[in-house]
């Protein structure tokens, strides 16, 4: 799982900084979280290859998180994409980027289909056979939804000696990938952990921002290995984190503690700040494992 | 009067261009011209202070020359700008960014006035005391308008020796500068080519992008001082040029000539050339005073 954060600054793009946007590569899907203005630059700025993308999800209507998301259409456009594009976002999304196509009189050379979201419940809205993305209901001053990205269980791993052993036929193999018990020709039943290895476990990646701190979306996000939450202010501004409905540094890291998540991502950082290590300073006070987002940041895990 | 370009290639931004966007400073008045997606960063790079700024001017509806506005607008809200803001383009821009500001529940805390645009014929869309706009009709492959900014005319300067030799009284001064001849009180006409001189002659600057070649305008823009037109292509593509609508080098060089010019800057450059230089040396070879544009770059004249 690669995570590569184009952008992670709150309100205005600046010259050195970047709104949000965030590429999530996993089992080799590429999606792409957010698109605030510029996202396309920072795309080729990233060397991320535009013709991986085929979903791109958008968490709110404010301009930082999809002010770029029409220019990327275009370029792909431009570019003669023939790929379907799925854009998944709130209700409106379709409108305004239809409405920008219509009055420009250049129309996709590609499929481009909208999953408009209205659900103030979690809900499944990609599933294909390796990934399963839902949405994570945040609360913010406009509809919003972070995204909650599941690997699918993998196979269980064949135990090659001991099925030779047991002189198990081929033909049973995929039967025991998938978990199954073996009866042999004498009647006797090998349980499957006698013939298979655990998978590696899914890993799972949860998106939230913008938000208020809000605990209820915790079972959503229960031990996630990455959590990426938004940490615009520090706790000295927690009340305009209120006010604003965004959270601070030590919110995010309360969150990532009560979820018993493995890892926490910062971003969404108010310019305010100087330097963003004052971030994760405070978050550690809480929640030890701690990274600071950063433009042009790429994490494995 | 001193322009600077914030962008000037065609198509979609990267990494090292920008689309197309200009600032025009004549007179003391700021002007915005397209707002391709990234001038507010553009702005920042180019220290051009976003107070200064009350009118912007969209040409035409494609992605590279305003998909940059409604980021420019949002900026100025979250900067809690109170002076009113001017958008001048075609029809359509107002629902637009309207929709945008709705959908996002983000309102200006500006009063935004929109000047939709449909007529075919050049018309004057804004005057103030200084300076003078009106629209040029361009043919491109949607609705599109260049824009020429003049100067008006100066007022004469005085000749303070020949007024104190005919002892004028200062209560005529004004009618002097504004060109008018004096009665004496014996009855002598002196005429206001005796007691003045000829100010510094009103400059004016033609905006010309995106259009197909087109001598349509060159009554509009005869002897300006200076004309952006567009190059996106070489003679050598003039077919493609034909077909998208676009001008060549020689072309905009050939306009400049006939409309008699006295300065070409030439700009929306195709990226699939390596140096622009190639399109300077093209349109040289039809006019002598050519420009290249490139982003950054500033002009004063």
């Amino acid at each position: 799982m690669k995570l590569t954060i184009l952008g992670c600054y709150a309100a205005t793009p600046r010259t050195i900084t970047n709104p949000t946007s965030q590429v999530l590569e996993i089992k080799n899907r590429l999606f792409l979280i957010d698109c605030g203005e510029g996202t396309q630059v920072q795309l080729r700025k990233n060397k991320v290859k535009f013709s991986k993308i085929n979903h791109i999800f958008i968490s709110h209507l404010h301009g930082d998180h999809f002010y770029g998301l029409i220019g990327v259409i275009s370029t792909f456009a431009l570019l003669g994409r023939t790929t379907d594009l799925h854009i998944y976002g709130p209700k409106g999304v379709k409108e305004i980027i239809t409405l920008q196509l219509k009055l420009s009189n250049s129309w996709t050379t590609y499929n481009l289909f909208f999953h408009e979201l209205e659900s103030n419940e979690s809900e499944v809205i990609f599933e294909d056979n390796r990934v399963v993305v839902k949405t994570i209901p945040l609360k913010h001053r406009i509809y919003t939804n972070g995204f909650l990205f599941e690997e699918k269980p993998a196979e269980r791993k064949l135990n090659v000696e001991a099925v030779e052993n047991y002189n198990i036929h081929i033909a049973y193999y995929q039967k025991i990938k998938n978990g199954g018990d073996i009866t042999l020709d004498d009647g006797t039943v090998i349980e499957n952990e006698k013939l298979s290895f655990d998978p590696i476990p899914p890993q799972r990646y949860a998106f939230c921002s913008d938000t208020v701190y809000n605990e209820a979306i915790i079972p959503i996000i229960k031990e996630v290995d990455v959590l990426y939450h938004e940490a615009t202010f520090l706790e000295s501004e927690a009340a305009l984190a209120q006010k604003t409905l965004h959270s601070t540094a030590k919110e995010a890291a309360t969150i990532a503690l009560k979820a018993n998540v493995k890892q926490l991502v910062l971003g969404h950082y108010s310019t305010r700040y100087g330097d963003i290590n004052v971030f994760k300073q405070e978050a550690e006070t809480i929640f030890p494992n701690v990274l600071s987002g950063d433009d042009g940041t790429c994490f494995e895990f």
